[in-house]
């Protein structure tokens, strides 16, 4: 299949990682916590912040899968050059508007949760963290460890999904879910980065903290990419590589 | 493949706009909020309501979607004809059909709400409202930009999951979770429109201000649609526009 | 393609009952609320009881449905002989295991709920109701017009989804998750029924007034049934009607 | 197609395992119960952890279910053997894995969940129980009943969703909601085994009782899953057995 011209891809991924940064954060700070008039909760809580990252991702990659390949991730992006089905010349361009489209949801959110009366976005814009800025006051060890180990597994599921012996056409919904299940799991730890891009979209909107702790979140998910980038192929018994700009389904 | 023809197509986007005002809408006035005997919250919230909207859509894709395009939206047929998936000249009859379907499940709801007593219809009718009429008591500026913004993204995901080179059958999860996706965002912010049917259908039987906020519920989707229709092309690197009356899959 | 023989189909709605009815009541019996020891609501609500009701029959469709069509309701089974696409010879047989399917998992509800100490089978069986046995206190009108109505959208869904025209495989998704809809409206007005096999699985277990209102849990859903089942095929403008064994997918 | 060789299946296997037990017990340690600085429940519940099991199957067999066929599970495998899907031959290597590779997840839980101050491992690690150890005081025996007959279901959806006549590539949908519902009917009375290596995962973290009961989460669901083995074809009138190592999709 013929691979789109670069600026379509990278136009692909800079309104994908905006979708996801603006589901998925924006979720968080606007709905996550909504007491009606007697003080009971209708928001959508961690349940619903963790359905809207996955549905981002599944929704974006049969949008925009067919373009730039859905990773909307900086670390997608790196595991899958790893994992040799992305080739490592066009990892930067990818990384710099996945980071820009995801800034710009940032100030989306910001500008709008700005227009309700008594909005302070300082510690409420959806930030990663350990120890203090954990939700649950998680430590930086174990911040860590969350983070290496389901971006690993993220990787796992997005190259075994895609794998050529793989149903077609459900690898969005597969990869989509994985988000969603990641989010289940930590939003209590580290309020679940797993990717750079989103964590760095809204760090410096929420202040308190949250921009002195963004290497752990390019780190973290980076390391974890890069060794499910590298193993994949062994413990699936891949028959061949397959290099393309279209990763996805 | 063969078009059916228009009685049939008008016959499906009424009824399926029908759906999706009764099961969003009848939804979050049923059943949003549910206090046992003790007080404890039974009821679905802003997360079942926002499953609902997505759902009607999903099911409707795949019950109605072969006979009409299952747009059930008239920003979705307004960003369609932009985008040269759908023909201008049926615009108005589509449009006409989808008000009047969300206007008949309006007076179901209505109906069936005044069977439990006590119930007042004055602004429980899930309306869509700004400032005074936000649930969040959000400003008309912040309403306005997360309509635009969420109408256009919403017609991106349309036309790119509905694009040749997208995976077959897989629309209709991808357009009914991405509405899913949207209320999870911004229920409290406008109470969700992205559809002036939707916004029509219960403004009057909800009254209480809805109905002279009205307007913006079909300002904002319309242009954000016809943003999305007017460039998804160029982002997309389309090979060749798709025009007939089977928009979806 | 092959039908299967009739005790196989027979079998295989009477286990889809059970799980339908073991799944959704049993959710709601066993798990809407479930209070920690601090009071805090741990149970999965109205939205989770939803969620099972779809989740048992999308996934019954994907076990059973290619033995049996994957009813399990007789209003479904009628519905789908009205529409031409199920023989009016087999449907006594069908709605007989379904009964008989639905009773087991009801028995097996109320001996596993008597496990827990205190508990009470009287009026928490998960029965329908209208009035004083409606969980929001809605009039009998109000229940009948809604069971009317959603039965009725769940056929033409069921009826549209396995259309020759829509995309083959996806009918378990989208027939099952309308059935979740459905429940998102309706728990309140009636504890939502739609189907005479899973109101008479728990009726006479709850006791309390559902016994004897179980006459509109078979009427109202046989008779949206009908009309939808009537008028299919002339909103769909349907090529040709299709009778056979195997309904769906 | 190839079977891939025995000692990618392992890893596959014992990834998916890991997978299965960080995802549905980790996100029941760190996320069902989450209270904000004000007291209002913003953790996931029960529902959230039915959909993390689900999902961290449905995830499973899409990633790695072309490798080893996705059983994640002793009693799953076992019951695709009995029902002459699965060799015996690899059915002890299967399991030693899965359990290796569920007690690698619950390492990982017990060492996260230590990163927050104050956690304490014992009565808290997503242990299965009945008696004093069942979240709601269920008996032993209505906890064998409900372990027996939803692992019975589970593999009857598991056979028939990778049965021939089945639609292709639905089956880890399937599979994976069969377990969520699964989870949504039965966290109250065991917390939800039907999988012997989920239960010996955390069993010697979670002490207090734990390791004492947890030979019924191995009969229990052993059972189930030989009776549905061996009727499936009966059942089902499946035209061919079909023994392979990939049994699902």
């Amino acid at each position: 299949m013929h691979t789109p011209p670069l600026a379509s891809r990278l136009g692909a991924e800079a309104i994908g990682t905006f979708w996801l940064v603006l589901g998925g954060c924006g979720s968080a700070v606007f709905a996550a916590l909504f007491l009606n008039s007697e003080g009971t909760q209708m928001g959508i809580g961690f349940l619903g912040v963790a359905l809207a990252f996955g549905l981002s991702v599944l929704t974006g990659i049969y949008a925009f899968g067919h373009i730039s390949g859905g990773h909307f991730n900086p670390a997608v992006t790196i595991g899958l050059a790893m994992g040799r089905r992305f080739e490592w010349k066009d990892v930067v361009p990818y990384i710099l508007v996945q980071v820009v489209g995801g800034l710009i949801a940032g100030a989306v959110i910001y500008f709008v949760a700005s227009g309700k009366t008594g909005f302070e976005a300082a510690g409420n814009m959806a930030a990663n963290g350990f120890g203090d800025n954990s939700p649950g006051g998680y430590t930086l060890m174990t911040a860590a460890v969350i983070e290496i180990v389901l971006t690993a597994i993220f990787l796992y599921v997005i190259l075994g999904s895609t794998d050529g012996r793989a149903p077609k056409g459900f690898a969005g919904i597969s990869i989509g879910l994985t988000l969603t299940l990641i989010h289940l799991i930590s939003i209590p730890v580290t309020n679940t980065s797993v990717n750079p891009a989103r964590s760095t979209a809204v760090a410096f909107f929420n202040g308190d903290g949250a921009p002195g702790q963004l290497w752990l979140f390019w780190l973290a998910p980076i390391i974890g990419a890069l060794i499910a980038g590298a193993t994949y192929r062994f413990i699936s018994a891949e028959p061949r590589p397959d290099i393309s700009g279209e990763v996805r389904d």
